[in-house]
């Protein structure tokens, strides 16, 4: 049996076979996803040569503690912002030996949300080492297990673009 | 649709009424599980009450740079043993405010199996904040999915019992 939908497995596995030919080392950081996206490309047999590890910072207070992120900026942009994204994936870099980082920070409903920022939305953050910090802003439909997996995907396909870019 | 089966969900909706009731927080600490532990009970709606956040340590840096695990324990007795798992717990704990603390390190296979560490066997460790670690060694058997999905089922049986002897 599978835990994920084959099409997430399948970029998941294209992605470890990627990095590990470029001999790059991914780390997480995610909130909504909730360990989701490390979970997924750790179900690739061999994932160990990519995937150093990553961070659930489900709190705020974890987004501090365990990646730096300054409370300061959670409390005047909040937590899900692309602020909070970038400085997420940049923090997960700077606690180890990774070349890239990906982070995800949402609201995965069904409550939580506002007009202003509502169910569905997620920002995804991105950062490799020497880099600068990107971001980028979905609206996913569907339900909270919906949200997660398209917030998934988005994340493969960013990492997916980041390796890209290298050629 | 759901991403893990029903019965994981249903303990981890459980878990996540019991920890919320008792006020207590959650850190999770996993390397062959790789978030897939923090990934369910954060489906759960309402998490955030209790999930305080968690760590993928896959690799052996990042079980020493994120959770303090001692290099040369890890070099002693390996990666997957009962010390390495009490002390991601412990390391866990340490660098949050979470109450309860669960870990797993195993060999999910297919590779990296020995005679002395087959595929299957999974560690899990606990802590309480002001309490003793505890470990607990299963061998699981299947395949590299099913692996993962009982030592979930372990660690949330786990997470029970620390619960239950409170009462």
């Amino acid at each position: 049996m599978n835990i994920f939908p084959d099409p997430l497995l399948d970029e998941a596995k294209g992605l470890i076979e990627d990095y590990r030919r470029r001999g790059w080392r991914i780390v997480t950081a995610e909130s909504c996803t909730g360990g989701l996206i490390a979970g997924c490309l750790s179900e690739i047999p061999g994932a160990s040569d990519v995937l150093e590890g990553g961070f659930v910072t489900y709190s705020n207070a974890a987004k501090n503690q365990h990646l730096g992120v300054p409370r300061e900026t959670i409390q005047r942009v909040g937590a899900v912002s692309a602020k909070v994204a970038e400085a997420m994936a940049v923090g997960a870099l700077t606690k180890g030996d990774a070349d890239v980082a990906v982070s995800a920070t949402g609201i995965a409903g069904p409550g939580g949300g506002s007009a202003d920022k509502p169910v569905g939305l997620v920002f995804l953050g991105a950062a490799r080492r020497g880099g600068q910090a990107r971001h980028e802003r979905h609206v996913f439909a569907g339900d909270r297990t919906a949200i997660r997996l398209a917030a998934m995907a988005a994340a493969f396909a960013l990492l997916r673009r980041i390796s890209d870019q290298e050629d």
